[in-house]
Protein backbone atom coordinates (compact mmCIF):
# COMPACT_ATOMS: atom_id res chain seq x y z
CA UNK A 1 0.00 0.00 0.00
CA UNK A 2 1.59 3.66 -0.54
CA UNK A 3 1.82 4.38 2.78
CA UNK A 4 4.76 6.25 4.33
CA UNK A 5 6.53 4.10 6.98
CA UNK A 6 4.20 3.48 9.54
CA UNK A 7 5.23 4.17 13.06
CA UNK A 8 2.78 1.58 14.77
CA UNK A 9 2.26 -2.41 14.10
CA UNK A 10 -1.16 -3.55 14.65
CA UNK A 11 -1.41 -6.54 16.58
CA UNK A 12 -4.21 -9.41 17.29
CA UNK A 13 -4.54 -12.15 18.96
CA UNK A 14 -7.76 -14.59 20.20
CA UNK A 15 -8.71 -16.12 23.64
CA UNK A 16 -11.78 -17.56 24.90
CA UNK A 17 -13.66 -17.56 28.75
CA UNK A 18 -15.57 -19.80 30.31
CA UNK A 19 -19.71 -20.44 29.60
CA UNK A 20 -21.60 -17.72 31.06
CA UNK A 21 -18.71 -15.47 32.70
CA UNK A 22 -19.44 -12.81 29.47
CA UNK A 23 -21.09 -10.47 31.31
CA UNK A 24 -18.82 -10.52 34.55
CA UNK A 25 -15.44 -10.54 32.24
CA UNK A 26 -17.58 -7.04 30.22
CA UNK A 27 -18.04 -5.35 33.79
CA UNK A 28 -14.00 -6.62 34.90
CA UNK A 29 -13.04 -4.17 31.48
CA UNK A 30 -15.16 -1.23 32.19
CA UNK A 31 -13.77 -0.66 35.83
CA UNK A 32 -10.35 -2.33 35.16
CA UNK A 33 -7.57 -0.76 37.94
CA UNK A 34 -5.80 3.00 36.79
CA UNK A 35 -2.18 1.39 37.55
CA UNK A 36 -3.37 -1.91 35.09
CA UNK A 37 -3.86 0.94 32.01
CA UNK A 38 -0.97 2.91 33.50
CA UNK A 39 1.02 -0.44 33.14
CA UNK A 40 0.09 -1.26 30.09
CA UNK A 41 0.55 2.38 28.52
CA UNK A 42 3.83 2.22 29.98
CA UNK A 43 4.99 -0.46 28.23
CA UNK A 44 4.02 0.40 25.08
CA UNK A 45 0.18 -0.58 24.38
CA UNK A 46 -1.82 1.59 22.62
CA UNK A 47 -5.52 2.08 20.42
CA UNK A 48 -6.43 -1.40 22.34
CA UNK A 49 -9.69 -3.08 21.67
CA UNK A 50 -11.20 -6.02 23.39
CA UNK A 51 -14.38 -7.30 21.38
CA UNK A 52 -16.52 -10.26 22.76
CA UNK A 53 -18.76 -12.69 21.30
CA UNK A 54 -20.44 -15.09 23.80
CA UNK A 55 -17.06 -17.16 24.67
CA UNK A 56 -15.14 -15.53 22.51
CA UNK A 57 -12.76 -12.78 22.55
CA UNK A 58 -10.74 -10.99 20.04
CA UNK A 59 -8.43 -8.59 21.09
CA UNK A 60 -6.58 -6.13 19.12
CA UNK A 61 -4.07 -3.28 20.37
CA UNK A 62 -0.97 -1.14 18.53
CA UNK A 63 2.83 -0.93 19.87
CA UNK A 64 5.64 1.09 17.69
CA UNK A 65 6.92 -0.54 14.71
CA UNK A 66 10.27 -0.87 15.99
CA UNK A 67 9.26 -2.90 19.53
CA UNK A 68 7.70 -6.56 19.81
CA UNK A 69 4.54 -7.92 21.77
CA UNK A 70 7.24 -10.05 23.29
CA UNK A 71 9.42 -7.27 24.71
CA UNK A 72 5.96 -5.48 25.26
CA UNK A 73 4.70 -8.97 27.29
CA UNK A 74 7.90 -9.26 28.88
CA UNK A 75 7.81 -5.42 31.02
CA UNK A 76 3.91 -5.98 31.52
CA UNK A 77 5.07 -9.37 33.13
CA UNK A 78 7.75 -8.01 35.29
CA UNK A 79 5.25 -5.64 36.92
CA UNK A 80 3.42 -7.26 40.35
CA UNK A 81 0.53 -4.90 39.09
CA UNK A 82 0.04 -7.42 35.78
CA UNK A 83 0.48 -10.38 38.78
CA UNK A 84 -2.60 -8.85 40.89
CA UNK A 85 -4.55 -8.65 37.84
CA UNK A 86 -3.91 -11.45 36.03
CA UNK A 87 -4.74 -13.81 39.01
CA UNK A 88 -8.38 -11.55 39.48
CA UNK A 89 -8.92 -12.72 36.20
CA UNK A 90 -7.11 -16.32 35.66
CA UNK A 91 -10.95 -18.05 36.80
CA UNK A 92 -12.54 -16.45 33.71
CA UNK A 93 -9.91 -17.96 30.85
CA UNK A 94 -9.90 -21.24 29.37
CA UNK A 95 -6.60 -22.50 28.70
CA UNK A 96 -5.01 -21.86 25.39
CA UNK A 97 -4.81 -24.58 22.80
CA UNK A 98 -3.03 -24.56 19.44
CA UNK A 99 -0.44 -22.64 20.30
CA UNK A 100 2.60 -22.66 18.04
CA UNK A 101 6.31 -22.72 18.78
CA UNK A 102 7.19 -19.69 20.94
CA UNK A 103 3.90 -18.25 20.84
CA UNK A 104 2.11 -16.99 24.26
CA UNK A 105 -1.38 -16.52 22.41
CA UNK A 106 -3.19 -17.67 19.10
CA UNK A 107 -1.63 -14.30 16.91
CA UNK A 108 -3.40 -13.12 14.44
CA UNK A 109 -1.73 -11.37 11.25
CA UNK A 110 -2.70 -8.18 9.48
CA UNK A 111 -3.49 -9.30 6.04
CA UNK A 112 -5.18 -6.00 4.87
CA UNK A 113 -5.46 -2.08 5.72
CA UNK A 114 -7.36 0.60 4.70
CA UNK A 115 -7.18 3.99 6.41
CA UNK B 1 -14.93 5.77 30.26
CA UNK B 2 -13.67 9.87 30.48
CA UNK B 3 -13.77 10.46 27.03
CA UNK B 4 -14.72 13.23 25.01
CA UNK B 5 -17.93 12.47 22.59
CA UNK B 6 -16.30 9.69 20.10
CA UNK B 7 -16.83 10.75 16.54
CA UNK B 8 -16.70 6.97 15.43
CA UNK B 9 -17.96 3.59 16.80
CA UNK B 10 -15.73 0.17 15.75
CA UNK B 11 -16.86 -2.31 14.84
CA UNK B 12 -15.79 -5.92 14.08
CA UNK B 13 -16.88 -9.45 12.64
CA UNK B 14 -15.66 -12.95 12.14
CA UNK B 15 -15.53 -14.92 9.24
CA UNK B 16 -14.03 -18.17 7.87
CA UNK B 17 -12.08 -19.37 4.72
CA UNK B 18 -11.79 -22.63 3.20
CA UNK B 19 -9.00 -24.77 4.11
CA UNK B 20 -5.82 -24.20 2.62
CA UNK B 21 -7.13 -20.68 0.93
CA UNK B 22 -5.26 -18.89 3.05
CA UNK B 23 -2.72 -17.54 0.91
CA UNK B 24 -4.40 -16.86 -1.81
CA UNK B 25 -7.11 -14.68 0.49
CA UNK B 26 -3.91 -12.88 1.40
CA UNK B 27 -2.98 -12.19 -2.22
CA UNK B 28 -6.48 -10.95 -2.82
CA UNK B 29 -6.19 -8.38 -0.20
CA UNK B 30 -3.05 -7.16 -1.33
CA UNK B 31 -4.51 -6.29 -4.75
CA UNK B 32 -7.63 -4.90 -3.69
CA UNK B 33 -9.29 -3.25 -6.80
CA UNK B 34 -9.17 0.39 -6.68
CA UNK B 35 -12.84 1.27 -7.00
CA UNK B 36 -13.61 -1.93 -4.44
CA UNK B 37 -11.72 0.50 -2.09
CA UNK B 38 -12.90 3.70 -2.92
CA UNK B 39 -16.61 2.13 -2.63
CA UNK B 40 -15.73 0.73 0.92
CA UNK B 41 -14.45 4.99 1.52
CA UNK B 42 -17.17 6.17 0.22
CA UNK B 43 -20.01 4.21 1.74
CA UNK B 44 -18.47 5.18 5.41
CA UNK B 45 -15.88 2.62 6.43
CA UNK B 46 -12.65 3.60 8.05
CA UNK B 47 -9.22 2.59 9.93
CA UNK B 48 -10.60 -1.62 8.58
CA UNK B 49 -8.09 -4.33 9.37
CA UNK B 50 -8.48 -7.91 8.69
CA UNK B 51 -6.62 -10.27 10.60
CA UNK B 52 -6.04 -13.70 9.88
CA UNK B 53 -5.29 -17.14 11.67
CA UNK B 54 -5.33 -19.70 9.46
CA UNK B 55 -9.07 -20.00 8.11
CA UNK B 56 -10.09 -17.62 10.98
CA UNK B 57 -10.58 -14.36 9.81
CA UNK B 58 -11.25 -11.43 12.07
CA UNK B 59 -12.86 -7.81 10.58
CA UNK B 60 -12.37 -4.55 12.28
CA UNK B 61 -13.68 -1.19 10.84
CA UNK B 62 -14.75 2.05 12.14
CA UNK B 63 -17.93 4.36 10.62
CA UNK B 64 -19.17 7.43 11.58
CA UNK B 65 -21.07 7.13 15.46
CA UNK B 66 -24.65 8.35 13.90
CA UNK B 67 -24.14 5.80 10.98
CA UNK B 68 -24.82 1.84 11.80
CA UNK B 69 -23.64 -0.93 9.53
CA UNK B 70 -26.96 -1.74 8.29
CA UNK B 71 -27.03 1.42 6.35
CA UNK B 72 -23.55 1.17 5.40
CA UNK B 73 -23.79 -2.29 4.13
CA UNK B 74 -26.47 -1.34 2.26
CA UNK B 75 -25.02 1.36 0.42
CA UNK B 76 -21.96 -0.90 -0.74
CA UNK B 77 -24.57 -3.69 -1.62
CA UNK B 78 -26.28 -0.89 -4.13
CA UNK B 79 -23.30 -0.81 -6.15
CA UNK B 80 -22.20 -3.43 -8.99
CA UNK B 81 -18.86 -3.14 -8.18
CA UNK B 82 -19.34 -4.49 -4.63
CA UNK B 83 -21.12 -7.86 -6.87
CA UNK B 84 -18.09 -8.32 -8.80
CA UNK B 85 -15.77 -8.11 -6.25
CA UNK B 86 -18.11 -10.64 -3.79
CA UNK B 87 -18.78 -13.21 -6.99
CA UNK B 88 -15.12 -12.79 -7.39
CA UNK B 89 -14.78 -13.90 -3.41
CA UNK B 90 -17.38 -16.11 -2.95
CA UNK B 91 -15.08 -19.22 -3.35
CA UNK B 92 -12.77 -18.60 -0.14
CA UNK B 93 -15.77 -18.62 2.51
CA UNK B 94 -17.41 -21.05 4.18
CA UNK B 95 -20.90 -20.70 5.07
CA UNK B 96 -22.34 -18.06 7.96
CA UNK B 97 -23.21 -20.03 10.97
CA UNK B 98 -24.80 -19.18 14.36
CA UNK B 99 -26.23 -15.88 13.12
CA UNK B 100 -29.11 -14.39 15.81
CA UNK B 101 -31.90 -12.94 14.20
CA UNK B 102 -31.14 -9.81 11.85
CA UNK B 103 -27.64 -10.44 11.49
CA UNK B 104 -25.52 -10.45 8.38
CA UNK B 105 -22.37 -11.64 9.78
CA UNK B 106 -21.24 -12.67 13.27
CA UNK B 107 -20.93 -9.48 15.19
CA UNK B 108 -18.68 -8.54 17.99
CA UNK B 109 -19.33 -5.99 20.80
CA UNK B 110 -16.21 -3.69 22.03
CA UNK B 111 -16.17 -4.56 26.03
CA UNK B 112 -12.92 -2.55 26.72
CA UNK B 113 -10.96 0.41 24.70
CA UNK B 114 -7.41 1.81 25.77
CA UNK B 115 -6.24 4.96 23.54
Amino acid sequence: MSQSTPTHQRLAFMLRINPGMGEGYDQRHQQVWPEMLDLLSRSGISDYSIFRRDETLFLVLSIAADDTFDAVWQRIEADPINTRWQDSMAPYFQPLTNLRPNERFPMFQQVFYMP
